[in-house]
């Protein structure tokens, strides 16, 4: 009963595999190798977007930071939701691949930043006045920390509202792949065309050992991220052996069934739990936030069930003062059996 | 006839077997697995260091940049030879990392910082000037970047020179193993025991996907260290597959084994080389570097063989008007055949 | 009618003067002038700490970032209110010198850190979680943004909490001085005795052309402070014109008698508009906020008097949906006249 | 006898003056204030540029570091002479502004570049290999810290080989107005029309409190200088004080009275000196290097002379086994009595 995160998951035998193929031989470095072109080809395909630019980092904190990094000036504000895993997870990645940047707060519900109190904050942003931080860049989540999605539409909103005050949007999308098939849309409608200048696409949390995706669908950057990336550790010398696995993991639309599965999992969680506890976010994905009293967390427990919980809510906007908030979070290879197994223990008398 | 580089190799088929022994179900992430336990306490004892503390990343540059970044402030001075791999091939981390240090040159035969050059850019530092950057870390490298070797007795001579200027020791040992089995010595004298504070164990060029050690043989800085990981994105989430190579690598002396054989094939190219084209640099480890005519380099190109090469030398005191200076590494999979075609070609008439 | 800011007066004649004295002659420079060791030892008096050393700078932007960057890593969390000038009034200051440290609020009301909420926030800080930002300082200002006084035992009470969790405490004290003799307590109550281990006392609001003197009551950090100034082109080659002028402000208490006028022609304002108009956070030094129509916004701009305003109202704590928030502040040159000129504007029918 | 530094010298009469005259009531702040909107229009009037940009700052150090970080990426190589004030003088300030950019050296005699060294080194630059920090901006100082002169020409050469590489040229002008009556040219002529983007202005050291102007030639990025002061804490608030004095240095070039005068005096030390010590440079400006023996440094000693003095040399270029290297400055108040009473000193048995 692992719901711990799904970065707790291995791979599937296809990417061990794909890495043994790649193993084969010598094979020129840091990113010049042949499967690297073949990836890159493919990623313009997927995302109907031939001139984007390719870039592969090991972790999505790197993904995501370099990508700021890229689209932000050291004085810029980067504007994300309160909750945001940039904002609360990576240690000031941000802040000090920006050369010190400053996040600032965009609140909403969900997880989710409302387009009204984006336009509001843009409005009073300070820009031209010497004494404020500027305009830098704004940054999503898709799916977000509340396990949320955001449509092809909201974000292309978001967008609208950032481009009418100049400016690009970075997309992290440690679960694209998951928001993806939960909205049922084209990689190009919930990324380029709604708006987006830079992705984070993430494969660890689908099936990979640690790998990420940057995607500049404006590639005028693309020279200023590749001397980020050195500069920052990130490029690999042995670059086929991350090019290998995204390269088997995009084949034939497996990323797109490893992310549906993982879905479908957490769907089937919902359904159990839908007599027996309530749910803190709309579940949409393969992430679940879910209250339990104290005695189903402590059954729960006593079962061996793995997952993230605290006391009360987490953000201001579903406040919990009782109970428990239990993060359940469903992965590649969760099992029904997992999933029922979990359901069981939380009814048994 | 790959001579380009021992990061052109794959991996050994045990360390596939590792990945896939280690992707057998649900790990807890971000370093608390319970194979870095296993590999901390093995590391421990094959360094001879109880109290070190160990952090995986998958980069020299990475490796290098943080252990300097946790020994030096951004107003220090890193001493280092001029043609240290973190002065010339990282594009600047090691300034990144820590803020804004300075690289400071520090001259000597083969690539080797020579003790009493040490010991006079020391006495001239400017320790306590305001208006001077100060004293912050020596940096070696082993095998360095000409191919040659520090002895353990060189690298605590050097060690003590700094300690008397109040400087720690960084070591980057991406040929770590190479330098090992080329002098014979066990891992701890080539280290702490010739005053190494901060290690950088490289696996990447020596068998491994793309894996260093960092090993802090002082560990007071070990939670600083940490955060910098983190933060520069350098925590791997599924890190057992980092731990897992890291294992199989070490167990039963593997690693050395490889590097070993790596050194072997050098041997053989160099007494092959005796009559055909003088070495630039004395060869001690997996590395050599030859002086060869336009006619024997074009033989070689013509003949496939695979290296880096440059117009005449490389260093101001190795000046090589005529000529062309190659660079052949070998590697844990280099084949006598490999060698042997490649001395072929060069006598070819 | 200037009521734009306190740093839009020149200096009073004694300043000049002093200037005039120091000119006299040649002087070693850099910090070396027998005028800061006057000063240094003056400053020590003044607040009953014969160790803390002192510091000075030309802006208080320069002495709060050089303050904080002694104080903080560049992994480390600054508490300060919402509204501190560090976090809105400095274009990422902070965060440039620590090298991307992050600012998180902590609410209060009238621009006041609530003790409470400190602790809230420091028991949810994420000490010892790699992934989080670690605690790094209190930043309090006094006066503060909303011209309100923390008492010194309310600046205490916030220190207490802070070290409870290991936190050392900054002061931005661009208005000290009016802070001081509102309160009226001595210099060390309302800092190290209150627990404030960096105190940037400002001196270009009260009456000198560009002076702040950072005071580390902790003086183990001092050489590390005395670097980063250097570093940051802080360190004045002809450093006897900023001594001169700190020492002709602190002779006799010179510098109180600047702040008392500015706090008492305040205070006059306040008793004028007391059938006027409402204030917005109580008046407690130099410096007023003050809720106009729109009607009466435009008779005093219509008179010519000069001062900030905005919209509505400044901050969640204080909504104000209808009319016009004005920033008044009086300074050490002040007049009667003035003062009543501008209520008279106002009054006008 | 002060030959120390021409910033021990206090300010001209004139100077006081002009900040009495600026003190006058009320005035807006930071860089708004109409005394410099006079000085820019002064300062493009005298260097024919009608749309350079003018910022100022009070210390020649915030001057180099900012306009290099506003010229330079943090991946950037700063190409300078090895005896370069920002290199070897300013602790680190470059690499702080830039975020890690690295100070290349490029040799030269007399402290002044080799175009064929700096043309050498630019094509060995790696522009474009992303392992290489890439080339930023050639730096050079004028008059240079050996006291010698770059003629209008010899900039232009230099700026020639730069503009080839697609190079930025800053210019370190703390002496600038000394070179330029040295020269005897227009300041265009030793500016941008030399192909200089950015010059810093040196005040300080030719009579100022503390004042240098950055010029921008290029103005495009002017507002990312004035981000970049203001996030550093180098934009005054009573920034009239600093304009003030710009201007009344300008008036009727009263700089180069004050310039020449100094130039004037180190003329005669040199005549006085050349029976009795061998100089180590040139003597081009206000500042002299001469080779002392034992005998001869105590007597200046005993006689209470002021100045720096090295044991040997300076540099590899002029190496000097025996003896000591004393540097002699003269500034804008030394008088023909401390020349002559220096040479007595010298010259008695």
């Amino acid at each position: 009963m692992y719901f711990a995160s799904d970065n707790t998951s291995g791979v599937p035998e296809r990417i061990l595999e794909a890495l043994g193929r790649a193993n084969d031989g010598f094979s020129p470095g840091y990113g010049t190798d042949p499967l690297m072109d073949a990836l890159r080809q493919r990623l313009r395909e997927v995302f109907e977007a031939p001139d984007a630019e390719v870039f592969l980092v090991a972790t999505g904190t790197a993904a995501n930071a370099l990508a700021l990094a890229t689209l932000t000036p050291p004085w810029g504000a980067i504007y994300c939701h309160p909750l945001a895993h940039i904002e609360v997870d990576e240690c000031g990645a941000p802040e000090f691949y920006t050369s010190g940047a400053k996040l600032v707060h965009v609140p909403g519900e969900n997880g989710k930043i409302d387009p009204d109190a984006l336009a509001d904050t843009l409005t009073q942003s300070g820009r031209g006045v010497v004494h404020n931080v500027q305009p830098g860049a704004l940054s999503l989540t898709n799916l977000t920390e509340c396990g949320t999605l955001y449509r092809a539409d909201e974000i292309a909103a978001l967008s609208s509202v950032a481009k009418a005050h100049g400016l690009p949007v970075h997309l992290d999308g440690a679960r694209f792949a998951n928001a993806l098939v939960a909205e049922g849309c084209s990689p190009a409608e919930l990324s380029w065309r709604a708006g987006v200048e830079a992705l984070a696409l993430g494969g660890t949390k689908n099936g990979l050992m640690g790998v990420e995706a940057v995607i500049l669908f404006d590639p005028s950057r693309a020279w200023e991220f590749q001397l980020r990336r050195k500069r920052a550790g990130h490029l690999w010398s042995k670059h086929r052996f991350l090019s290998a696995q995204v390269l088997a993991w995009l084949e034939n639309g497996f990323w797109l069934e490893l992310a549906e599965h993982a879905n479908h999992m957490a769907a089937r969680l919902e359904d159990g739990l839908s007599d027996l506890a309530p749910l803190v976010y709309p579940r949409q994905g393969n992430m679940l936030f879910v209250r339990l009293s104290e005695e189903q967390h402590f059954k729960l427990q006593a079962a061996g069930a793995q997952f993230f919980s605290s006391k009360g809510g987490q953000s201001a906007s579903s406040p919990a003062p009782d109970g428990i908030t239990a993060r359940l979070v469903c992965s590649w290879n969760t099992t029904h059996e997992d999933v029922d197994a979990f359901l069981r223990a939380l009814k048994n008398p």
